[in-house]
């Protein structure tokens, strides 16, 4: 197979495109999907600030070489989970990739500054570990990003991730969640704005594009993540996509542009009940956050009373 | 394990309810599933002359069985497809199953009626097979119940069988076609009232109805839809309600809940244009109807004249 583009040899065939790249055509497809991305959903300005969410996964350390060059000023945030070596090793990864491009990386550790892990939050909390997990990095993410200054924060969600959390909303028919699913959120009271530029890549060519620029990445998968819901998603979605490539590159987009804007009341019936948690200022519906409240309860301290130590 | 309902031992499990009935509780409780059905949607007045399209197979064969022990006056309907040995087989099984009740039995034959089959049909419309036989049974049950003179057509989509389609029309966000997903679809002019009374009962809980009260069904599946798109969505949908017992009632009556009604308008502005038929005479948005285009293409004439032989 040869390059679609310039007829060298093809390292990689994307069957969703009907096409094969040579390695330096296929990075300049990432980047253009990226851009893309941005352009077409309006996700940033020149000039913004960009935190980039890293986990040392392929996915969003890809995104953040990606941004930069596209000339992007980003900088990266790391979140310590507290998952035993998992996190150990994921952090190594993150910092020996900033530190040899000589990036700027923002670390945050949840034990050490929140007192409490992703094991001990999920018990609290009697929520499953990915979903104390997700609430813990919708939180810490926010704030990071606020408190540090940045106009947007971006996440390294790619195609098959999105199409994985549609499936799911979609099987339950979970309006206000369709409302959010969207990749870009703007900025709100609270709020900074939040991004998806990978929206328009999938898994493989993320791995891919790794692979190619000399990316050393954490292959392992979360192992609390091991048999959840979404990676079931995503086995049937693989299996539809296998049948008729594009498959999910259309679930995702077609509901974009047909299906999102039909869930949106739910959204903006949801932000004006939003006011100021009384621990931590985030916008809830209650006066306590759902993260203050598992902090609280995962530490042991009465809800509604942050100690000051 | 216990029937839930009296103890008696149990011949079939339900897992989607988490239950176990016996024999003559499981016939109560698909009896039930019907009626709840036909309430909650308002499908059928107590004296509707109803028709029910029938193939020969358990969904279809069994619903009348149901809809006739439920009191409502439902004839059937047999469209003769001329699908080989299985349209012969098929049409066996209905004849028997009427005869033997004495229950009034409509025979439709596309190809000595219409003059053409449905592999003739497909090629002559460019249509995969399952395309042309929809588009051929749509026509053809409508056709037959307002002439026939009955109130409604009722036909045999289960559970599973409307989970998969939803699930495709998801896929790819075909909004006129989710505004038209609907267990009822009122009358309408031009156009029977048509109702899907099996929506509470899965293919498995036919399968167990027919054999319990000892319906002889053809069990082969049409040899036509082998590996077809709709197969791959139900194998995908199985595999997650094998993980999930009620991930299919959950998504097919939560879009009824919550989003059917957000897909109303393209069908209201679609119905608007409908104008009849040059030559039928049904609802069509252009002058001569799909089905008559497909058949005029298959049997050699020009659009738009029909032969009077």
């Amino acid at each position: 197979m040869k390059c679609g583009r310039c007829k060298a040899p093809a390292v990689i065939e994307v069957r969703r495109h009907n096409a094969g790249y040579c390695r330096e055509c296929f990075l300049r497809h990432c980047g253009e999907q990226v851009k893309r991305a941005i352009e077409h959903f309006d996700m940033l300005e020149r000039n913004d600030r960009v935190l980039v969410a890293v986990s040392g996964g392929k996915d969003s350390l890809g995104l953040w070489q990606i941004l930069r060059e596209l000339g992007y000023e980003a900088d990266g945030l790391y979140l310590g989970l507290g998952i035993g070596d998992y996190s150990d090793s994921s952090g190594t990864y993150v910092r020996e990739f900033a530190n040899a491009r000589g990036w700027t990386l923002h670390e945050v550790d949840l034990s050490s500054e929140y007192g409490f892990d992703i094991e001990e939050g999920s018990r609290a909390a009697k929520r499953a570990p990915c979903s104390a997990c997700g609430l813990s990095k919708r939180h810490i993410f926010n704030e990071a990003a606020i408190n540090n200054g940045y106009n947007a924060l971006a996440t390294g969600h790619n195609l098959d991730d999105e199409a994985a959390v549609l499936f799911g909303n979609v099987l339950r028919w979970e309006t206000e969640f369709l409302g959010r699913q969207h990749p870009v959120l703007p900025a709100a009271p609270g709020f900074v704005r939040k991004v998806k530029p990978l929206i328009r890549l999938s898994e493989r060519e993320m791995a891919a594009y790794c692979v190619l620029t000399g990316i050393d990445y954490i292959v392992e998968e979360c192992p609390m993540a091991a048999g959840n819901r979404h990676l079931g998603y995503k086995t049937a979605l693989n299996d539809i996509e296998e049948r008729s490539p594009g498959s999910k590159a259309a679930f995702v987009f077609g509901f974009l542009e047909r299906g999102h804007d039909r869930f949106m009341s739910e959204v903006d019936d949801a932000r004006e009940e939003l006011r100021p948690c009384t621990i931590c200022a985030a916008p809830t519906p209650g006066d306590v956050c759902a993260f203050c409240r598992m902090r609280a309860r995962a530490v042991g301290e009465p809800i509604g009373v942050r100690s000051t130590s």
